[in-house]
């Protein structure tokens, strides 16, 4: 469990920088043996120039190359035994089954996008043939495919120190897209970083990648320099609304601005709906109890606020659940940051005079305590602050409203958001079905009964939606459409198939399924 | 020739504001008679709430249904008479036949959405059914499709006031999109804008749509309130690098950021290479030409940068172009502020001790001179403000290079541009090939032996490039995709067959492709 600390730059390792800073034990807080040196502005400079120098050369790699660059990372994933599983475990304080749950998820990612570079319709191949003979004006040959966008800056997440960091959603994408990668590693699992960029690299060299393709730097405050760096075309974060947004506020202000795909703060809402209650309310609060609570609460997608009409059904769920809650273990977070955070945001809830507090134990020493509050729905109606923002942790916020009509008014005053989620049954649909159309506008996601602390890795996931719950609803961080984010388009007019793109060439080398001249084909061209 | 000036706000007109705007006559600069209201700022609000008011409905209506409203748009569109053409060409000094042709263009981009509207392609519905026994975690279904985004807000463009105003292509893609319009008339054609905005109610109305499906204010400085207002969504604009990042600036620091197309700054280098130039030199130097002054210069491809590799054949090809030009008869430009920013751009030009002017009479009276010039490559390789930053008008600037070597520096050197045009010889292409992969990161769309000022609207079409071309890369103004910049995914987990739109239904009703468990296909599902 040695570590350099070095700076992953080209290929290569480098500590030019004299801060360091140190990883930690996060059940105990002590500082891990090794030290980490911060990148120098040069350093970070050397980075982005190495990202840029391999990108013609990447980009430019048949899509089955990467494919098999993003298989081999995968396989390099597999293979990270048990020290490396302790030593993460040990750096976010995640239990040992959870990790090796997300080292498979991390490698299946890799190997997911690796199919869709194999399949080739992230290209969204379109040809218009020429029609010389069109009057007044012939129509030129006009073919349009899509190219990375160029290097991409990727910031991991604390919560996910596998799936959503060096190795994981947002440098998939990026890489699937032909865009090397800048990685910042995040803080609180520097040597698991370490030992991930360690494998990625393994891999980019038993595959022949251009050095360049994947670089990872370490350090507070470099950050900021990244994304100001001209040679950086967009930026992947998983974090905080406040993190995220001042992410998101540089980028604008760049001489070039560069989008910013950041996943930053749901509640996720949960509306229990009157039949579900009815036939199931001790089963669902239960189950709730158990997705609140799940990972220590520490999921974008944890459900912050749950919504049920007035009624002795209700009440008697929002007693079940009290009583759940009360049952549930402290745990320990992922770093003291967090678990300051979220000391803050219940402080924030205790002191609010329209929240109660229904269960929980006081915060004390280094754990979280799982918490339950009730709120006023017209903290909802009036669209407080406080309820609107996420608390990152084991707790949650029910709201009782007084019939359908206000539980629409409730849906519409809320933000943006990852997922909302409907416990409902047939009956329950009838009445309410209408709530999807709402629901939908506000969301990248909507389960029906279901938690939506999982989030499936596949072709049809958003992990996105409306501000705050991400900075660019159009994108989606998990699964295959993320890769969309890092691409674009560009139209060749008349020019000789032989200098053509292969997945634009008459022949259609690929095998693609192509729009040709408005309809969709997998057709050769003459 | 009667104007109301009143704004349109959810299918009424309203005119509550004092303050009075006038068209003007482009040849005489004398106002036109009729005045518009300028927006109130509470008329730009209520204009967003009927956007947003219409948001739910419109964008729940069946695709065909948006489809037969954009129809209905085309078809009167292209009933507007000669008198409408005299109006429009009396405000933008464009010549008839222009006008009629954009009318047909402007109808037929509408046509076009329609039957992408139709095809259903814009859905991208993926669907990745239930695994129920998978281990160790059964897989949900989950399905996904695209829903417009919300209320956009678009401006007009001064140089196409037909194809890229009130009806054209960014109101047509949102409008396909779901998305209900408030548009931004251009101070430049007032009364144009004030028929074609009747004729697309005259069409909201025929076809049932919800009223404010579309929106359109007049006046100075209602921009900003409309980019600020929290319902708009969105933003598609056209216009200049000064204007367009002021609109990306505002909407990036509004407390939601929305994101913003816009169409900006382009200096579209035509590359000049050998053998074309040995086999057919005075040929390019006169359609060269032609596409520089073609308009008045007034195309955002306008080619402003012709680069050749020093020869005596590409001495003889400046001497020739010279020659051309100096032929041109001067033009009236759109309005007065166009030629204002021409004349500031040549002076510009003129002063530089790097620039050499070839030809073109001196500015004087209200009309443009076609001018020509030549720049030293080291204002390229230096990457000297002036020369990279677009001369709006009937002027081009040549430059010559040392070698192949120094060919691809300056296009390395080059900022985004919306094309990039080769002229080029079977042999050069043998020579050249490997610019197409250099021009291909700085442009949208790269021609061979073509001239850029044409763009086809079409579904490969790639009106967009990176900044400052446009704001955003990802996206184009022009051909079918430009619908894509208006959409997100949402994603739904587990809903039963009934309560799916239909894009997602399990019998696919629509008959939509799909991407079912990482398939293409066309197929109902069980």
């Amino acid at each position: 469990m040695q570590v350099s600390g070095f700076n992953f730059i080209a290929g290569q390792r480098s500590a030019l920088g004299d801060t360091l800073v140190y990883s930690v034990d996060a059940h105990t807080g002590e500082r891990l043996p090794g030290a980490f040196h911060q990148a120098t502005l040069a350093e970070v400079d050397t980075a982005v120039a190495a990202a840029s120098a391999a990108f013609p050369l990447y980009r430019n790699l048949p899509a089955v190359r990467r494919a098999e660059f993003l298989e081999a990372i995968a396989d390099e994933l597999d293979g990270l035994g048990e020290d490396f599983i302790a030593l993460t475990c040990q750096e976010t304080a995640l239990p040992s089954a959870r990790i090796q749950g997300e080292r498979g998820r991390t490698s299946g990612q890799m190997r997911l996008f690796a199919q869709v570079l194999r399949r080739g319709d992230f290209y969204g191949a379109r040809i218009d043939q020429a029609l010389p003979a069109r009057t007044p004006m012939p129509r030129p040959d006009l073919r349009q495919y899509r190219i990375g966008v160029g290097p991409v800056a990727v910031f991991g997440a604390s919560n996910f120190p596998l799936a959503f960091s060096t190795a994981g959603g947002d440098t998939a994408a990026a890489l699937a897209a032909g865009c090397p990668v800048v990685f910042k590693a995040h803080s609180g699992h520097m040597a698991t970083a370490e030992r991930v960029a360690e494998a990625l690299i393994r891999a980019a060299e038993r595959t022949g990648m251009p050095a360049g393709v994947f670089n990872m730097i370490f350090g507070a405050g470099v950050g900021e320099a990244l994304v100001k760096h001209p040679g950086i075309q967009a930026v992947g974060f998983t974090g905080s609304l406040k993190g995220g947004r001042a992410l998101c506020d540089m980028a604008a202000a760049r001489p070039q601005p560069i989008p910013v795909f950041a996943e930053m703060s749901s509640i996720n809402p949960v509306l229990v709906l009157p039949q579900a209650l009815a036939s199931r309310g001790a089963q669902m609060a239960k189950e709730l109890t158990a997705s609140v609570v799940q990972g220590c609460g520490q999921f974008c997608t944890n459900p912050g606020l749950v919504l049920g009409i007035r009624s002795p059904a209700f009440s008697a769920f929002i007693e079940q659940l009290t009583g759940h809650m009360a049952e549930q273990t402290p745990q320990t977070m992922l770093n003291p940051g967090t678990l300051n955070s979220y000391g803050k945001g219940l402080q924030a809830l205790l002191a609010h005079p329209g929240i109660k507090h229904l269960s929980g134990l006081a915060q004390a020493g280094n754990q979280a305590q799982p918490q339950l509050f009730e709120a006023d729905v017209s903290l909802l109606l009036e669209q407080d602050e406080l309820l609107q923002e996420e608390v990152f942790g084991p707790c949650t916020v029910v709201v009782q409203v007084a019939d359908e009509a206000e539980l629409r008014r409730a849906v519409a005053a809320l933000r943006g958001q990852l997922t909302a989620t409907l416990l409902a049954d047939n009956d329950d649909l009838t009445t309410f079905g209408q709530l999807f159309s709402a629901l939908e506008v506000k969301v990248g996601r909507v389960l029906l009964n279901g938690y939506p602390t999982g989030v499936e890795v596949c072709d049809a996931m958003v992990h996105g939606g409306p501000y705050p719950a991400t900075s660019d609803a159009r994108g989606t961080s998990v699964g295959t459409l993320a890769i969309d984010r890092f691409l674009r388009p560009v139209c060749y007019q008349n020019v000789p198939d032989a200098l053509l793109p292969d997945a634009l060439k008459n022949a259609n080398p690929l095998g693609l399924q192509r729009l040709v001249d408005g309809k969709s084909s997998t057709a050769a061209l003459n």
